[in-house]
């Protein structure tokens, strides 16, 4: 499996497959009154070490957009990293869901947001006046989509500043696992404590077949959530499938074990492609994502050798490549790459 | 199990479960590019002898809301009966996905629309006048909510004369398994020779996980499907867990089966409670679903056996209740229950 | 002038259009920041004995679309009767702008609600669950769709019940002035003192060009609506032109003036139609409006006499008329309707 | 009158508001059935040589924003200037009226769009993919945002790229006369010759009290406007107030005329401004207003003066100024303003 591609090609762990097995003998209360799913609250408790609300949903973008709609009123602003993917690669789901309210696009170093870009977004609007939508919420991403992590201090200035602006904080957690375990903090640490409000809780693309939770840490925000998410079809029927999921994500550690083993991989493959000359990384490998440039040549023997992964773009001799390691990408996959590193290095030299 | 609350409560087909476990192997490509997905076309075409476009979703709310909105405008009007699960208990879901457009309420014995109360209904109607909604669609449960399931004939009635009207035609198949067998004719009877141009076809209450296709017959209708199903978090990234669900109910007859069997099932019920004094059908029982009008000691007497199911009314000394069989309620709990019947008929007989 | 079609087919009172020709002069502040629109808070604050937030809008539909999304949350009902404008007439404004907000409709004789069919209608409601809409807000016609009014007890009725539910009541008062001038009570004690959360003020029918006013009894209401109305596109950029228009309205009572003689040509009417065999009001005739049943022969000959007026249906040899008087009509379109009643008495008995 | 403020801060010609006392005689269809409404379409067809579907609305945002919603689906994006009235100050009205589509922010001199930029913005864009909201329709603004007018050929160059790419175009003609004027070409040769699909045809900042057009150069793209216009409130009961607005405008060129008179004091102004040291013009002065870069000093002393226009930044010692003429703004006033500006030269200068 010589594929980098993305996280959402791997399959599911098998321990999260076997829970959904197990969960399937007898019958259930449907829509979310089950056991299994009424569990839920306390384990996230456990992990964030807050009393929290929780909903699962089936995607990611579900996720998001129901939890924007959440802060956001039809007449608000989100703002986002431009590259954000609720901005770029969910179709309008915020709009959506929010009634019509607009994305505030802010540029940033690796995806990441600093309190300046949305200090200066912020100038420019007359707050209180009709003739404007209105600052409601800021949307991070950690890990970022560049494969970035913020620190704890730097989510704890953007949601500092964030409030202070009257607005409330969104964390799109897509690879929060990734985040969590590159940091080695506390869950607390980079959500509640940090400011966030909200957490968009991600576990598909980190072993779950199809899981994600939105994470209230303040519950009069989640006021209406539960209508918003039946009326947008994401209250699934035999819900104890998907709560179950969750459950045996956080069930021992599985999930930060998965994303670590990733991480590291990453590194590894990271580590590689910055020793060869004419490589240069576009962001900081901190999750289980590489952008870098490389020598054209060099993606060409690439995949020439049976490496599958995204070319983004282009700029002369050169090409900017994403590659996605995810928790079960075998160790083989990444020896094979940097092997094969090894063996273009020259050639790639020449053309760089 | 004495559960006779929902189908919603039974848990999956092992069948289905296992082409889960077996799709998990090896990684594919996300987002329903991968292979299980992209053959669903061709099985949904062999089953309904007609080409088809197929959407997969993970719940019936997604799938009716989306088929509607590719019907509707906003300005426009959705037909359906006064007690239709888009109605009712979807939450607004049609209002939502469409942008606002208004659902005509229609009435009809056992849950079931007849071409005259749609043409009341139209009759009120200034057709192309701006002052009003305009009548887009026409949507049929089948079955019923009630459990009652449309003739052929009754379909190919309604359809023409909602087409005739202007009107384009969805049908909510939750149950659409259990109507076929039911009716013992084939799937493109009860669908587009009939005159159905879209179809929620149900797979979770009869056997999946959570799975569900949207089948267009028309696929000039299907356009924009795919960005509103993305927009509203309804595309799946590992799509193969859930397509897989739909292939493995389709094989070898599975969906059929399980339909054939809870029908059945419901059936001795049915026959059981209807040679009981004091007990009323109020509906007829074709599905897998019964409605009925039970003496209230009756109903306490079985309640206080174990039996569990939804007391929807009353009236004076008489409870209306609905029983729900799974593809995978036991024989034995059927058994039970009529035994229950024949141990209570002197009491019920009494309160009655 | 013989035209009974609809107070909207009159044009404005002399002494708007005069307030408008004088306040062109000289410049102003756009967009409502002008002297004339921070006047109007003072002066529906003096007329309603209360404090109020006023918002002036250019349309009916705009003031009740703009109210009731202050009032519902998209997944909310808002309550009203089955034949209400908000309903019938205004092409789903209401959920527009509510974001997809369900109407529930009640019956009621003569366009009125009771209390009794509201709380019908609340029963089948499972409150708190997110299968279903949430009751959010009652609607109320003053005058009705049909042209009876209210009595202020039945107001305080149907608004202790609406909000011992919770829900907030708006009155639609396209007709405000016609029902005030019928009761002859003060303003408040069919608005506030009764419960009524917002009002939707309608001029234009009572001789504006084109003005209505959102009164908001409780502030708290209205956040966000300067920012619906903007987005709905209707914040008027030279809006002294609009507020004059109602600044004028309530100047030394005219509107009431308006709405009084109106209602006491629609009786003179009313009166000589009542008389004659074979005609029945379909409604006690409070306002400017006149609902009947009348002769089918009798139509015709008032129809060959040059009266206009709309047939809204036919039983047997029966039909049913809508007469409406505006503020304007001339004395000498009544006199001349009454004499034409009596020339076809004989006629119209004969085909009656 | 030493405001320059805005052209919302002027009152209405003369000739409309005699227009529309003189059509409040006797009574006449309601909702646009009048014979003015009916006259409309001719006049507009004649202005512009081509048959149109003209619809008549109170504001500019309403007209923008029903006309991006018969070009753009919730899914799709409109592209625009970055300072577009349609993005920056109209409360997310496109977003609300199209149900949640994007705006496609574009750069560019004097707030007009290039070939270019929007080619480089399409470049980014998934075409068919669904995980990308989809390009939909291109918004001009004619004169633009910063009095800056587009060439018939640049439009045209604008038009026929983004019809290439599938585009829809519509323009925002608030100050469309002050355009037309300024190039002395025809109306067509700026609206469907160049390849515009709709039009925002303004009349209020020009001298109407509350009129705006939308032109539809091709009927089919008006499909449903008559209903979302409906349900947006838009349309005004005694329509004929509002219609006639339009045809006095258009009677006798006084629409042209009012803004021949607007640009020529405009370029007094600016020529004034642009003689004097420290001053710079923003934009080239093309229509009637003028954006200019003017020493702090120089401002200050304007003010003291009694002067009135937006101040709208400033940079050090400069501060950038908007002012705006209207049709009706007295020369006295603008011969003050000169006058002024040749007292305070000198200090002006010692201050640059």
């Amino acid at each position: 499996m010589r594929n980098f591609e993305s996280d959402n090609t791997s399959g599911a762990s098998p321990e999260i497959l076997d829970a959904v097995a197990r969960v399937n003998a007898g019958s259930a209360a449907s829509y979310g009154a089950d056991e299994v799913t009424a569990g839920l609250a306390a384990r996230f408790a456990d992990v964030f070490e807050h009393d929290v609300t929780v909903f699962p949903v089936a995607t990611g973008t579900a996720a998001n957009a129901l939890s924007l709609a959440s802060l956001c009123p039809p007449y608000g602003v989100i703002y986002c990293h431009r590259e954000a993917h609720v901005s770029v690669h969910e179709c309008g789901a915020p709009e959506f869901y929010t009634g019509g309210a607009k994305l505030g696009l802010l540029d940033g170093a690796a995806g990441k947001i600093t309190p300046e870009a949305l200090a200066e977004a912020l100038a420019a609007v007359w707050r209180g006046s009709e003739h404007m939508t209105q600052p409601a919420a800021l949307s991070l991403t950690q890990a970022s989509e560049f494969g970035a992590v913020y620190t704890v201090d730097e989510l704890a200035a953007l949601c500092d500043f964030a409030h202070a602006q009257g607005l409330r904080v969104h964390m799109d957690g897509a690879r929060f696992a990734n985040a969590l375990a590159h940091l080695g903090c506390a869950p607390a640490d980079i959500t509640w404590r940090a400011g966030i409000d909200v957490l968009s809780f991600g576990a598909t693309k980190n072993g779950a077949m199809a899981a994600e939770a939105v994470v209230f840490f303040d519950p009069e925000l989640a006021d209406g959530f539960l209508y918003r998410r039946k009326r947008g079809g994401h209250l699934i029927s035999k819900m104890r499938f998907l709560s179950v999921q969750l459950e045996a994500y956080l069930e021992d550690g599985l999930w930060l074990r998965n994303a670590a083993r990733a991480n590291a991989l990453a590194a590894r493959l990271a580590a590689g492609l910055a020793a060869l000359p004419g490589v240069t990384l576009d962001a900081p490998v901190e999750a289980n994502m590489i952008f870098a440039w490389l020598p054209a040549a060099l993606v060409e023997a690439l995949v020439a050798d049976g490496f599958r992964f995204h070319v983004m773009g282009a700029d002369g001799a050169r090409q900017r490549v994403r590659l996605v390691v995810s928790f079960n990408t075998e160790e083989a996959a990444v020896d094979a790459f940097l092997a094969a590193l090894g063996r273009h290095a020259g050639g790639a030299q020449a053309a760089g």
